[in-house]
């Protein structure tokens, strides 16, 4: 089974750095893996197309010096974009087919596909590559994503990706979920992890012998919280797998050589304590600092608020949650749970 | 089914620092996870006792030093040594039972089990746990491991640890090597893996499935080469595959905020390009620096040589073979090889 790699290591590694990626980080990035065979390098914002805010955090650069200098520097290695509708208008997504992005992302919370309808039928109307991606899906059942998926492929997706944005998948879900979706959909599946539980690479063999065919990994596992799938190991243990992929391992050992001064080399990422305690509740990833602060704030432990964010099923764009949550917390004592509660991956 | 977590940060994480752990370090280390559940705590130079040398590294203190110390700020908590017969005398293993090590890995290649039998008869007269431990067990397939194993136990041992001391195994390897010897063996069985391929923690929940009830892990994964299975991460994944530990997740992930400090969670260990290359052919990760250093003095590409030292079945002790590698390598013209040779994993 031929498996496509999709880096998104110019996106979701833009988070880790707080959207400071450089116009020649960039480049210099571009230039260096377009002849490892990679099939996508995605590029962006954190949160993609048009979502430089001062609530989210301003980019450094804009969209499009970011997407033209990427254009300018792949030959052979397609360029893509994550783009969240509301976050971004349909005149981001038009002005990134005018600079010659190849595949669209469009990508919604994991019950909210629906949200992604007319940005999906525009792009299709471009005649452009377009992938409809559900966030945060351990927090759905597979029947729940399945149907979610399907009315994506109904607005013309050409392809669906479910990202384990909080980490919170073990191999035995990333089967299930995977495993249903490539059985009932007519269009190529794809798998995007983060490693808050060390799984990511295991989720993604995982998610190939479901029968994903699309995977995503960045250079040196470089992105939010605990980082993503570390794409050269990726890529090692897909072909020892028996799986066929274009991209060439040591090729890309070679580019993580010539890029040491960049910052997807030169940060370290690792599953630190506030990123393993998300991932065991399950709670997003971009909530850390914010849980940090709050905790200090109030005297809570983080991972009691983690607890409760969760058990309110709490998402990105519900901040004001986190300080509601650690006010309370103060006031009560805090019964311990040494174990998430159940179904919490469901 | 319960599960013993055995960490051997303080040992396997000497490798990382060159053996310079500190008496300090290990004090602040072994007070703060004591009270953490954890059932052994592992300390020493990276080779074990009797190992501090020119030719392997000389450790900043002497094994008593490290020993007497680590005793003296443990309550709860048992000390372990690791020994290889020929590093270490059996002189070596009287001086640490008399400072109170509490249980003694005596370690052999995985087809030289026979080495450790006086080691291990003598621990055993001494009324001493002993495990049997079989290191680079990539290099063996399942039965030899058992053959080895059951030597161990015939000497006396009360439990045999596999190593996968390259980090080359994958789950399908760790099911069938733990699953043999889980189901052949009378004593208990251990698993200890590195993190060359992604998939320590994956191997690691694989061996507890195989029947594996010893699982090492270490702070933040600090060890050698690509490091270890990172102990936070897989006492929080062990209890949600429903293990049971006595090591408190919570408490651990509260250790590593208090020791930031210190070496384990200073150290942001990663996969690095040359740990995935050794992790890929299974070659000893002790080799990375000699590796590095005949690569640019005869100008051949790392890989090469590692995938030749991987043909050659070359294991630690063998360094003098990577120079002569590296020259033959540099007078001829090396065919690249974008696959792992067949079959290196066994």
């Amino acid at each position: 089974m031929a498996i496509a790699i999709h880096d998104p290591t110019l996106r979701d590694g833009n988070h880790a750095i707080a959207h400071t990626l450089s116009l020649d980080d960039i480049a210099a990035y571009c230039r260096t893996v377009d002849d490892c065979g990679l099939d996508v390098v995605e590029v962006g914002h954190g949160n993609g197309l048009g979502a430089s805010s001062l609530q989210l955090g301003m980019a450094r650069h804009a969209d499009h010096e970011m997407l033209e200098t990427a254009r300018a520097n792949l030959t052979h290695t397609k360029l893509g974009i994550h783009a969240i509708p509301g976050f971004a208008k349909i005149s981001d997504i038009k002005a990134a087919i005018d600079i010659g992005v190849d595949v669209f992302r469009i990508a919604s919370h994991c019950t909210e596909g629906d949200l992604t309808q007319s940005y999906i039928e525009y792009a299709r109307s471009q005649d452009k590559c377009v992938q409809g991606v559900l966030m945060m899906t351990h927090m759905a059942p597979a029947e729940v994503l399945l149907a979610q998926a399907q009315r994506q492929v109904s607005y013309g997706a050409n392809a669906i990706v479910l990202m384990d944005s909080a980490g919170n998948y073990d191999p035995r879900d990333t089967s299930e979920k995977i495993g249903l979706l490539a059985a009932e959909l007519e269009v190529p599946v794809g798998f995007h992890a983060h490693n808050n539980l060390g799984l990511a690479i295991a989720n993604s063999v995982a998610a190939a012998e479901a029968g994903a065919t699309i995977l995503d990994g960045t250079m040196r596992g470089f992105g939010a919280g605990a980082g993503n799938t570390q794409l050269e190991v990726l890529c090692a243990v897909l072909e020892r797998y028996g799986f066929e992929i274009s991209t060439d391992v040591f090729a890309l050992c070679e580019a993580v050589e010539a890029l040491l001064e960049l910052p997807p080399v030169q940060r370290r990422t690792i599953v630190g304590t506030s990123n393993l305690i998300s991932g065991i509740y399950g709670v997003c990833a971009g909530f850390e600092k914010h849980v940090t602060r709050a905790a200090q704030d109030f005297g809570v432990a983080p991972r009691f608020i983690y607890e409760e964010l969760s058990r309110c099923n709490a998402v990105a764009g519900q901040e004001d949650l986190i300080i509601s949550t650690a006010a309370r917390l103060s006031k009560s004592t805090p019964q311990p749970s040494t174990q998430p509660r159940e179904g919490v991956t469901t």
